[in-house]
């Protein structure tokens, strides 16, 4: 069978940017329209030209693609106004895109409550908008808004709308479930019954996630023949999301009945840059990449059962449906209460520790992971504090200082002026290379204070820390038989952008916060070589 | 047509905690099965008994289930055991519940790589389980781990597997898509050649999230026939989760063709309660809940733009493919200050406040509410703090006592014999009465030492605040912007057994607690009808 060609089309930039909270700047959209270029997306919405000043800056100077078409969205023409007399549609056509979607009604209900006109009048908004683009030369595009709930109500009119565009020259129909309620079976059903009037070649999908469907939803249009597909990056978009197109890459390229059904522009390099470009958007949202992402996620080929991870060891196929490299992720082995030997080693291995499995260090080291799980720390989510412990298990971590006490204080007073105000100081006292370091600091908060005492000097060391910076700091409060324990994780980095997860566990919330800041140091000491104290 | 029954199987305690980081405690564990039980879902699965302590200690002492049926999870006997001799079944069979789902291979490959014995041999392990699972009376389960990867492999084998089960008594076949690599339709294609051997009512689905087809493959499966369908609350689970079983229930529940073809044990009060019991799990793991989550999202039913609020405004049906409240969630009209007012007045009276809906206060309290939920308060979790706010707006809430000033120090150093050691105290000056009060207190941590000597001399007061005990304490560190700051949760009760949450949010830890702290003192004195103080 001959494979058709499958067009993706991206709208980050548009219904993504609708997001509660997402508000991107100018040099945030073209980032994001290079990366999709670079993956081999067909269609790069941008926004909609004259509906805010950021829209209209960026199709000003737009991004420089060079394989994606650079698409321009708006409305069609209002009732009661002609398409060369309506200052909306003038904006959208001046933006001068490559292509240009344009939203229209297609249920009955919305044409009657929302914009009380006729129906007939509808279909002229349409042909006359999608006349227009096409009379300009650009590719046109026709956003069926809620085209199954009105394919649902009245399946003529929503024909009609299609046929309408399709009539004027449009060179997509794109069959959208903005509310986001239409489950997978009922799309298969109706996009079979649509292909019966408009053809597949024609016909496009966007989906939201309002069931947690719209994945399955589009991989379902596609089965039935649409052949244009609309998602967003980590399915952004507004209420639940849209249709995430980082899952939807891998499915379409790598299984079946994808596989053999259709090509897509996506090239075996633009797949391996899924991950980075997922968590790109991550960056630029300023949050955190949701581990547990489908392909993408550092979760997603995780493994932790005993039994799982000596299964994998024999062969990977055993509990992964796919290669992570081929989507640029990577294979986990983590430790944790329920593991085995075969866990600690395989992690151990993953450190570029080379140990011999029947060496008594390895069942130690188990006895020490299990002690200290019960005791309530959690090394799943603190690879560096774990790294550290084996490694010193093994006598490889060297002694840099030594801690001898310190001491924070938090005092709520009225100053001079009769404000209340908070302060927090810190006093640490350290030994290195038999001498005494004794520094004081200031924090917005305990832990802060501790932090800036630690770190202010650190003798020798304190160039190796120079570019240490905290990230993120999570505190539990963990009720472990009679007696509650506080567990502090920490995230930390430095210039080169790696990151490092560290944790402290005591009864004292204080205590597990400065463990934790000292493990991450520590492990910041080791990777950067630095010699041990002398004393 | 006669609406057949379809199981709900809830396996957030046994393949949920699995996931990354999630380590439930026997106190979590029970009061998710209880609330589990409130929403109605048939069957709940405990975890596996005797692989590790926590598990075991849940089963010795399991939850009191109103209706759902208690499961208990384990391993088919081993090779070369019989199961009168095989501990790890023994353990299993030992915990005495009612039903008993036991995990056997499926897939050739495994049975060949994993397990290396003959096919002959995994259906008599399959086939033994059950018949002693079910000779000692309970329900039996089989989970045919790698089912879709086994029926595309050898369809005769996976099948046979299944038949094994079936023959010894199994009341439930569990197909699982272990690795969760299989997209719908091809879940459709499979469970309908299945159901033409063993019956849909004996037949139940297992799906895994690592396509983002978790919900889509279980929804196929059950409209191909089956008839129990296995999820985690939340999605929890390892790699990318499990099917969500929140995002299940109202698709099944509320939309076509399922409603008409199946009903569950989910009552109407159950729906309501999906929310609750989402966030419910998420507190649990001291996590943010998802905001976009499918249903339950605070912004699944959220409007943005004026054109999307005002067309649902006159119609929710526009933009919305269900009524929120079917869920237990709300509608978000975020350009409107309509949704607020009426939140807000909802509330008060829930508190017994009577209040004119026009009175200028209202408004003022709504401003005051969005400033703070602004700042990082959210009084959601905190409905003791909310109505203290509400009442001080009104005038309702005396003076008890000023707080002068605290301080509070931890110091972390050696004692004479040598031992590192941690020591906590706080000092609070108070003013009653035109009296100052001061305390010292002490405590395992600086929160604890606060309410210590807070507690220690509040002179008239004392005897109202005797039976004042913290339960829980929550902290949460938000990035809003470039600032981080802290919001702690705090519960309290007293010899009433009834609960209450405070909530205090600053950019320092022990600031946020403290006044957590003051507001709990504070909400029980004025519950207790305290006198005012006198200056």
């Amino acid at each position: 069978m001959e494979r058709e060609r499958l067009y993706l089309f991206d709208t980050t930039l548009r219904d993504g940017a609708q997001t509660q909270g997402v508000d991107f700047s100018v040099e945030d959209k073209t980032n994001i329209a290079m990366a999709l270029d670079g993956l081999g997306i067909d269609y790069v919405e941008g926004g909609w030209p004259g509906a805010n000043p950021g829209d209209t800056a960026f199709f000003a100077n737009p991004p420089k693609l060079e394989r994606a078409t650079f698409t321009a969205f708006g409305m069609t023409r209002r009732p009661g106004r002609s398409v060369s007399n309506d200052p909306g549609l003038s904006a959208i056509l001046d933006a001068k895109t490559p292509a240009v979607c344009i939203v229209g009604k297609a249920w009955d209900f919305h044409v009657d409550v929302a914009l009380g006109i006729t129906q007939e009048e509808n279909l002229e908004l349409i042909a006359d908008s999608i006349a227009e683009i096409v009379r300009q030369g650009r590719e046109a595009m026709y956003d069926a808004e809620h085209f199954f709930d009105g394919y649902k109500s009245n399946p003529e009119f929503a024909l009609a709308c299609l046929k309408a565009a399709y009539g004027a020259g449009a060179r997509w129909m794109v069959l959208c479930d903005t509310n986001g309620g239409t489950l997978p079976d009922e799309v298969e059903r109706i996009v079979t019954e649509v292909i019966e009037h408009i053809p597949g070649s024609h016909l496009g999908i966007h989906t939201h996630n309002d069931t947690e469907n719209a994945v399955a939803n589009t991989l379902m249009a596609v089965k039935a023949g649409v052949r244009q597909v609309q998602g967003t990056l980590n399915g952004l978009g507004e209420r639940c999301g849209n249709a995430n197109i980082i899952s939807l890459i891998p499915s379409l390229v790598l299984k079946e009945p994808f596989k053999s059904m259709v090509d897509t522009g996506i090239t075996e390099e633009g797949l391996k840059n899924v991950t980075t470009v997922s968590r790109l958007l991550d960056d630029i949202l300023n949050r955190s990449p949701n581990r547990h992402q489908a392909y993408v996620g550092s979760s997603a080929f995780a493994h932790k059962g005993g039994l799982h991870v000596s299964a994998v060891e024999k062969d990977p196929k055993t509990y992964e449906h796919v290669e992570p490299s081929l989507v640029g992720n990577k294979r986990h082995l983590l430790v944790s209460d329920q593991a085995g030997r075969s866990n600690i080693l395989a992690q151990l291995r993953d450190f570029g520790l080379d140990i011999d499995p029947k060496d008594p260090k390895v069942d130690r080291l188990l006895e020490e992971v299990k002690q200290r799980e019960f005791d309530g720390f959690s090394y799943d989510g603190a690879l560096a504090s774990f790294e550290l412990m084996a490694r010193r298990r093994l006598g490889q971590v060297p002694k840099y200082f030594d801690v001898e006490s310190f001491r924070v204080q938090v005092e709520r007073r009225h100053n001079a002026k009769g404000e209340l105000l908070s302060v927090s100081d810190a006093v640490v006292k350290l030994m290195i290379d038999g001498e005494r370091y004794m520094s004081v600091g200031e924090g917005n908060g305990p832990v802060n204070a501790l932090d800036s005492a630690l770190r202010k000097d650190l003798g020798k060391y304190s160039d190796f820390i120079d570019d240490l910076r905290l990230v993120d700091f999570k505190v539990r409060i963990l009720t472990s038989g009679t007696e509650a324990v506080t567990r502090v994780l920490i995230e930390s980095t430095d210039k080169t952008n790696k990151r490092w997860f560290t944790v402290g566990v005591s009864p004292n919330i204080v205590d597990a916060s400065f463990a934790a800041l000292i493990d991450s140091i520590t492990y910041k000491l080791y990777r950067s070589g630095a010699p041990a104290s002398g004393k």
